[in-house]
């Protein structure tokens, strides 16, 4: 079958053996989208080798369920698996990130208990952003956001798009912060109100919580800026490298840092069934999988959001 | 009236006017004591020029009420004063530290509102540390910790034994991490496990909170690797300028940090009269305070706890 591999820091369409695990539910995927972390993986980050893609809906090939995955594939025998949540067991393996092969492929495998079946009225083009929407939603597992509070979503990326709107569902006062106008109106068209980075410094110590979702140092030291005494930094995506940290502030205006990566997969279903997210605007191009090198260098292009392959 | 003052860089004891503002409360000092911060601020950290000091135990003139007082004096109009918190007043002054003059001297003054009558069983060289103690109570406003968390305390420093032993009596199994075996032996007389940073660095992923009281960025680093993927770092002292930060650790495994910096004067004061807290041993010198600039040196040296002063 095609997968779309990385091999030191080599990226490349192989022609490579249909997984074949038998403790695993094989699924054919159907879409994938790629994430800004497969653009870093192919750069080298967390040293991963093998099929890079970790957004996707697909079809269990035994049953012809359509299915998307949760990612983190846990244990099963730790306290962490036990309870029922995998994102932190520390023997996990991560679909096409760590340890186990990924969705940019025509086939994937994953335990049966990651699979959740989609909602009938949710087409393909909606289901493949489960994963980065559920990421979205893991906001409000870390901080309690309410209709009183002042958020600002600091990145117009995909993942900044998807954070402003579900924090906005909340009822609190969101403003998303970007330097792409065309980007910023799909905010805008959803009642979002926007501004630029250099607009938004004139804002300090205004906001309740700040959503860092531009992995960009300038995006952490704005943020830091923003947040009024005892707010709360949300840390949605890592930075290229290390940033300097003057725990000053941080101390003085007792701020908090709240790293947040993966969110469960329920809430981000329900959301796509009722339409409460506008995805489709976020899709800018699709390609087969054969193209997957192409449709990377396209991911990676100044004012592309999603881009899709088909296997 | 004498006073030990920083101006430029430059620390000495000056003979000074005696405040006379008469908003103000006018409280005869009887002990000081100094702190890291006193030693930072003479380095140039905040920019302070003027006297400094912040721990006192004294004597209201007016009325020979003993008090001690929260250092913090807000503008008593914003929506935080009005709320009965001025720490985080944006207008507000800090004794000693930001906008006015500190409790190194033989007079100091404080809005009425900021004064705590001492409780008659509690001495002035246990008063004194109402306010360190304060801040390391102050943890237990940030974090919620509980007898079944395991936490870790990174320096043994004055701050660090005073956090240890107000985390000690949450009930939560504490260990304290200090490279000074004197100073761990005060904490392990209170029944504190204790063990170096090299014994500790062993115990990779094992807590549930660490606080970081060494004021380095060793430390910080420390404190990370110690926490439990979705573990709180309570960072309670600043470090000398600015470490580098990686974000991907913390979003990787969901890390909380959280600032904290001053706590309310009352549980810090019911701890005292309780005699729950060794301050005792964190005694190593008292001065005169002509001698002032001597014991800043004697608090600057290894090994050497707190450093008092008697106008």
């Amino acid at each position: 079958m095609l997968a779309l591999r990385v091999d030191k820091k080599r990226l490349a369409v192989k022609d490579v053996e249909k997984p074949a695990d038998a403790d695993d539910a094989l699924v054919r995927v159907v879409l994938s989208g790629i994430c800004n972390t497969d653009l870093e993986i192919a750069r080298g980050y967390a040293g991963f080798n093998g099929t890079i893609g970790h957004e996707f809906v697909g079809v269990i090939e035994e049953t012809g369920q359509r299915v998307v995955g949760e990612i983190n594939a846990g244990c099963g025998k730790c306290d962490l698996c036990r309870a029922g949540d995998a994102r932190h067991c520390a023997a996990r393996t991560v679909l096409g990130i760590h340890g186990r092969d990924g969705a940019h492929a025509e086939f994937l495998q994953l335990p049966a208990i990651n699979l959740l079946p989609v909602p009938d009225n949710v087409p393909d083009e909606h289901a493949v952003f489960t994963e980065p929407l559920a990421a979205a939603c893991g906001i409000l597992e870390r901080v309690k956001i309410t209709d009183t509070d002042q958020v600002a979503v600091i990145g117009d990326g995909k993942l900044g798009l998807l954070c402003a709107q579900v924090v906005a569902l909340t009822g609190a006062a969101t403003l998303l912060i970007g330097k792409h106008a065309a980007k910023l109106r799909i905010a805008e068209r959803r009642g979002i109100v926007t501004t630029s980075p250099k607009l938004a410094a004139g804002q300090k110590r205004r906001f309740d919580i700040v959503v860092e979702a531009s992995g960009s140092p300038t995006g952490f030291g704005l943020a830091l800026e923003l947040l009024r005494p005892r707010g709360q930094l949300v840390l949605k995506s890592t930075f290229h490298g290390k940033t300097e940290l003057d725990a000053a502030p941080i101390v003085v205006d007792e701020i908090s840092i709240v790293g947040s990566r993966c969110g469960r997969f329920g809430p981000a279903l329900d959301l796509l069934k009722k339409k409460a997210i506008d995805v489709d605007s976020l899709i800018s191009e699709e390609y087969p999988l054969a193209k997957g090198v192409h449709a990377m260098r396209r991911a990676a292009t100044k004012g592309v959001l999603k881009v899709l392959l088909r296997p």
